[in-house]
């Protein structure tokens, strides 16, 4: 739009009244504007958003899992910066499946979303790359792109993870237990990451029958809970990797004789009253900053595809300050 | 699709072939499903889902808030049968303003979905009427349709918090308050009612100063609240009438000296673990519901729009089952 408006000896506002049909702009301004529009082949993706008149504008949100409250207020945030830029927002669910994310993405395409916000399922996005050359502009958030050039919003989920664990160690913890989401799962395998990287820096070495990743599914959790907590070197606490590991750990713990510390990743409604320390993304803030990426993709700017990761944040609460059972019995009192 | 079959002389599987361009139909066949589908004027609605091929189907829900976590099961659960059918579910939220659901519902359908389940903002949806005409399968959940004719599906408001407040009653308290949602959402007042209705059923007064409905930002509840648990003649239990509501109520009650009993309506992740009374809905059999009924319509089903009201279910956990303060008092003991 910059170029069409010094081609044309005007302003910027200018540019956007012609390409709107809004009122006062002269004919022969208009005449001009169009002129650099056309002589500049003006393509679809510098402002696809103005350009195509007629409907709303709107933008697409592939979501993960319809159930999981973390992606509420991620969406929320999508939408209301979608709605400060007079444009609907649409979503669906992989429900984890990467065909149904191909599916789902391209069917949204095909209805003509000007953009389109991911959060991926699958680790190959090749499939996107004609609908991205043909000007649907489109951002990554969660989970990085695979094998394409994209932008991409994420938490530092391997320093949260490894900051959560680290504290656990502070609070004399030596045998820590790890239960993730499923490995082929970006953010899992991140945050597995950030728990060995704590334990190697406190030199501790990690049982293999400490680390479980899997289904978040009651059950699995129960099992993997269970399987670190008996044995011959069981764990004095527990690293969660997301929410709904905590939930599922959280319940279980309180149902136990004996203390485990534990620190969930993602913070979850009411861990305050459950007094459950947390590593807690700010959701709302990783939809917004990926709306905005997308809302200036659309707006012509044209730089490079850039990485952003925001910080996670510790929130001590009670759970994660425990200390190991066997220091609570060396002081002189016995472990519940 | 049974009165082309019966016409043509064929089962109805043979139909389905022959709309569907599926093999194993001979050309004789064929021919007279065409000219049976062309002589009864096949509407669109009879069967929009089959007729209209070479592109996925879809459903578009319009919730009222994408971050509640009360609808991430009914969400689900909607996507689950949509997809058991084949079909993509395509989600936007209203955020709780009529105008906005207006714009949302009709940009989906101009977004060719071949049904629509709404929970409704506004209170008038005469402006759907159009495209339901032209076959767009359209089913209310969790509020009613105003003044228009369609299907419904809705818990049992009125009932449960009936119950939930007769629970409070049974348990001795006689002044008992409650919270909830604006007066213009039709589950607020509903829910109001089933309040006014206990208190009634058991012959007590409500003082003004007991009801509120508003906003459920945190402060207005907090205010709320406060308000009618002081004053001349303050309430020994609260009801709050969801889920929003309940989350800053029942932190606020735990940082209060004395015991207030609580009993909320809505079932909240964790309220097990927190003792926390509720009424619960069941969001995804409302969902799941209000899915089939639609997809019914899309297979032709085509009786007279029907209103579905599901049970809600009293879960006590040790919140609504306090003594109010004075009782305790009056044992001898004294109330914390």
């Amino acid at each position: 739009m910059k170029d069409v408006a010094a081609r044309a000896g005007v302003g910027l506002k200018t540019v956007s009244r012609v390409v709107n049909g809004e009122a006062g702009v002269t004919a022969d301004t208009e005449r001009r504007v169009q002129e650099a529009i056309e002589a500049l082949g003006f393509r679809r993706n510098d402002s696809a958003r103005v350009l195509r008149k007629g409907r709303t504008a709107s933008v697409g949100l592939v979501l993960e899992d319809l159930a999981d409250p973390f992606y509420g207020p991620l969406s929320r945030a999508v939408e209301e910066v979608a709605r400060a830029h007079g444009a609907l927002l649409i979503n669906g669910s992989s429900a984890e499946d990467p065909d149904r994310e191909q599916e789902l993405a391209l069917a949204l395409c095909a209805r003509r979303v000007d953009g389109l916000i991911v959060i991926p399922a699958g680790a190959d996005h090749r499939y996107l790359e004609p609908e991205m050359r043909a000007g649907i502009a489109t951002v990554f958030v969660d989970r990085p792109a695979g094998r394409i050039d994209a932008d991409v919003v994420l938490s530092d989920s391997f320093g949260g993870a490894r900051a959560g664990v680290a504290h656990l160690i502070a609070h004399g913890h030596r045998r820590i237990g790890f239960i993730g989401d499923q490995p082929r799962i970006h953010t899992a395998v991140e945050r597995l990451r950030g728990y060995r990287a704590a334990m190697e820096d406190a030199e501790l070495a990690v049982d293999d029958a400490w680390v479980s990743l899997g289904s978040t599914e009651p059950r699995r959790v129960r099992e993997a809970l269970a399987a670190m907590l008996s044995g011959p070197n069981p764990v004095t606490a527990v690293f969660a990797g997301n929410n709904r590991v905590t939930v599922t750990a959280v319940r279980e713990l309180a149902g136990r004789e004996g203390p485990v510390a534990f620190v969930g990743f993602d913070d979850i409604e009411l861990a305050d009253l459950l007094g459950i320390t947390v590593i807690a993304q700010d959701a709302a803030a990783l939809g917004r900053t990926a709306a905005e990426r997308l809302f200036r993709r659309l707006d012509g700017v044209d730089d490079a595809p850039a990485r952003t990761v925001l910080d996670t944040v510790l929130i001590p609460r009670g759970s994660g300050e425990i200390p190991p059972a066997q220091e609570v019995s060396a002081q002189g009192r016995r472990p519940r």
